[in-house]
This record gives C-alpha cells, structure tokens and sequence, in this order.
C-alpha cells in the first residue's frame, strides 16, 4: 500500500469539465468522486441507496419536491434512498459525493457528458 | 425529512472532549464521526472494514508496521481492512472518521473514554 493522502484541492485542479464525476477512493464499495457542478442537474432518485454531498468549495443547493437545502463549504447532507431530488448550483461548486460503486439511477432524464464509466484520477 | 446541512464547525464546537466520536450522520449503515484526537492511540485494525479519515482541521499522522501519513486539513485517507494502524495527533486535530455503525475492532489494548454506544450530535 502507498501511504500518500489525497488532497482535494490538487484533485480538483486535475478536472477540468463539469458534470464529470473523478473517483478519487472507495471505503468497501463505496465511491468518493469529486465533481464541479454549475447549473441544473435533472430531477432523479436513487432506490437502493443513500447518497452524500460534502461541500469542498462553492456553494450547492439540493431541491427536494417539498423543500431545499443549502450546503456551504465544510457542510454536507444526506440525501435518503428513494428521494427524488435535483442539484443545482448557480456558480460553480466542487463537490465530495459519497455513493455505491455500481449505484443506479432511477427517473433519469439524460445528463450531459454522463459517462458510466467512471474513471480514477 | 428536514432540509438542514450539517455544519462541520458547528458541530464541533458541541464536542468538549478529545476521543469521544459523535455521530453526525448515516449513509447505508456506514456512519459519519467526528472526533477530536490528540495524542496516541493504540495499535489496532478492523477485519471487515476499511476505514476513513478526512481532517477538518489540524494535522493528523496514521501509523503502519510500514510507514505512515500524514493527513492535514482538506485531505483524507482510506485505512484498508486489516491493515494495523495507529493514529498520532501532536496537537489536537478535527476528523471526519467514516466506519461501519456496527464496526469491530481487532488488537484494540483499550482507549480513554471510549464508549461503545455512539452518540448523535
């Protein structure tokens, strides 16, 4: 094993699209990915899991289809399985998402430069 | 549900005492800790587990038979299962530890003020 951190910000200069999700570890199955958001993401929910949004810089806000929150840098939020929800950033933000490695989408309404692939760096 | 974030900071600013993990927050059985460290722990691994570390603030230094690393603010770092590790904290350190809710801990040799029963913060 190599006894190396990995630091978000030296991650983060290395991705240079939005909406392209870097995986950067993985906890038993478990993916971290950064990704630089700006936008609107599309309305969608996750079945079978939970998801994580760690806030790094920027600032996120998650729209529920009875409510938002806002997350700030040093903030995260859980999303709950089976809740519709739709991402959204009006500058953009870099963002820590904790998901499954095979994680499946449901009510997806096409993402731009979605790869499911989703590739180290 | 409620549409709150969880301030890393604030939540911090609730823990008075160094080795007493809080929890924040749950992802699929796997648990959001903060702790404040400082000072030795003991020489210990997880069988079925890998573990993570992401520091908020401070410095912190893990371990191994054969090296170690040293995580600071805005980095984190996966301990595989099975690999023994100890965490160093010269100064005290904010950390964002991720484990299983039901973890099990192999070659633990005991720990200040350590209780099995997580509290919510």
């Amino acid at each position: 094993m190599t006894y190396t951190s990995i630091n978000f910000a030296d991650k983060f200069s290395l991705i240079k699209r939005q909406w392209e999700p870097k995986v950067i570890a993985e906890m038993n199955g478990t993916q971290f990915l950064l990704e630089k958001l700006k936008g609107d993401f599309v309305w969608h929910s996750h079945e079978d899991t939970d998801e994580v949004f760690i806030v790094i810089t920027g600032n996120l806000r998650i729209d529920f289809r009875g409510g938002a929150v806002n997350i700030a840098p040093g903030e995260m939020f859980v999303v709950p399985k089976g809740v519709e929800h739709k991402p959204y950033a009006e500058h953009e933000v870099c963002v820590l998402i904790l998901e499954p490695r095979d994680i499946a989408i449901t009510g997806h309404e096409g993402k731009k430069n979605f790869s499911n692939v989703k590739a180290w760096i």
